[in-house]
């Protein structure tokens, strides 16, 4: 099933795909629906239909890092034996095709990830359960201003510029898509592929890392946490390589879809 | 003025401290009374007040690590250019006389800080105008499990359990307390005093932090930013030593209060 928050005439919704169509279900965006648990029918057809962030406010996104074996590797450190976890807020996050402004001047890097959706509330949660809790998958760029992320030890000012961390389109339920199993995850730069990992070589799953960050904090429903990016970001090129205004940022997940979204450097 | 969400026998409240009394204020917490920008009288008296956690549900907790000279000296690294800064989540808050629950077996570690209020939408401020958003002050103790902390690079896992931050009492106008020119941050365990530092040494004030971190991210009324730890954190002792079942932590800032919390290890 193909979950999305759309934009329609008469404002936003939660809306389900059928058949190619949105159809509209009960609540203003997704994560009303979520917290909602109750049942529901698709409705009425919505034909103007068009993504927005599927998640708008959710109150936390917990973001792995290093969780691919090649990106582990082209920022020179070793296979982790616990997930690197570092917080975002929901102003972190825009839409699957808003443009991402940020000020010139700063060393603005791609991170294409697989971001898991959570379903229902989660503490101290074993992974089975976790597994269990999972409402889908959507796509997410870690979208990083890299100099800022290097300024200190902790990465969080590097990561949590307002409206940079593109989301969507939509929220495939895991009935459809199974990452363990392995789904791709690949960056396009104005059309040029920079990244492409496998989600099977995850040194973390899904369920794992919900359970993890389970132990220590309640996830909720709507609620994100992002896997961690593959190798190929442009702080990793030779020589390393930022994002230019009016750059083309193309992240897709195939069997949940491509965010597209242009960098706008401003004075 | 000493401002603070108090419980009543008829609900919770905003409050303000007049001659040792507290007096009803619009909304049902200091967040909601600084998030609507009305002009107020002090109502009610209220006996039967006692002060909960000030701001229930802030959007934002942004912590800066390794602001004071003695405890950037106490973990072996250098004055920073930059303010090191971590999130939080509102879940990870807790009132200020609350007992402090975790497993057993970690290392649990205290953090005396001071804590600024924002009082108005900042983005992209002056360190003035950020200056002049400051509602007040408060006393906070980041208290921290050094065992998850170490684990990884990134802080956050350590720093995130779920109620383990107490905030309060209350929260203290700025024309009444000047953190530039100094106040005593202390923190005594069972009795025995074992930080005291001075906020007119830090080396990145209230305004220049809120500043920074408007650079980046939006800080909206109610939200907090914790100011760092002063010398004299359990991990920095020889041996280090950590929070026991039954600790007594004790966070005081003269001129604000005192914050009293018991730990509580559970198998």
């Amino acid at each position: 099933m193909h979950l999305a928050t759309v934009t329609t005439s008469a404002g936003s919704s939660a809306a389900v795909r059928l058949d190619g169509r949105w159809h509209a279900l009960p609540g203003h965006d997704l994560s009303a629906l979520l917290t909602s648990h109750a049942a529901w029918e698709p409705g009425a057809e919505l034909p103007d239909a068009r993504p927005l962030l599927p998640l708008p406010r959710p109150g936390k996104v917990i973001c792995c890092g290093l969780n691919y074996g090649d990106h582990i590797t082209e920022t020179g450190r070793e296979t982790p034996t616990h997930p690197t976890l570092f917080a975002k807020y929901a102003d972190t996050l825009t839409g699957p095709d808003d443009d991402i402004t940020l000020p010139t001047g700063l060393e603005v890097d791609w991170e294409a990830e697989l971001a898991v959706v959570v379903g229902r509330e989660l503490r101290s949660a074993t992974p089975a359960e976790a597994g269990d809790a999972i409402a889908g998958y959507t796509v997410a760029n870690d979208l990083s201003v890299r100099d800022w992320q290097r300024r200190t030890l902790q990465w969080f000012q590097g990561k949590a510029w307002d409206a940079t961390t593109p989301i969507g389109p939509v929220v495939v339920t895991p009935d459809e898509l199974d990452p363990v199993a392995g789904v791709e995850v690949i960056c396009r730069v104005n059309g040029v592929e920079r990244q492409r990992g496998n989600t099977s070589t995850l040194v973390f799953d899904s369920a794992t890392l919900l359970s993890y960050v389970s132990t220590f904090t309640t996830l909720r429903p709507g609620d994100l946490v992002l896997t961690g990016t593959p190798g190929g970001v442009g702080m990793g090129m030779d020589p390393p390589t930022y994002l230019a205004d009016g750059d083309l940022v193309e992240t897709e997940i195939p069997g949940i879809g491509t965010l597209t979204n242009i960098v706008r450097l401003t004075d």
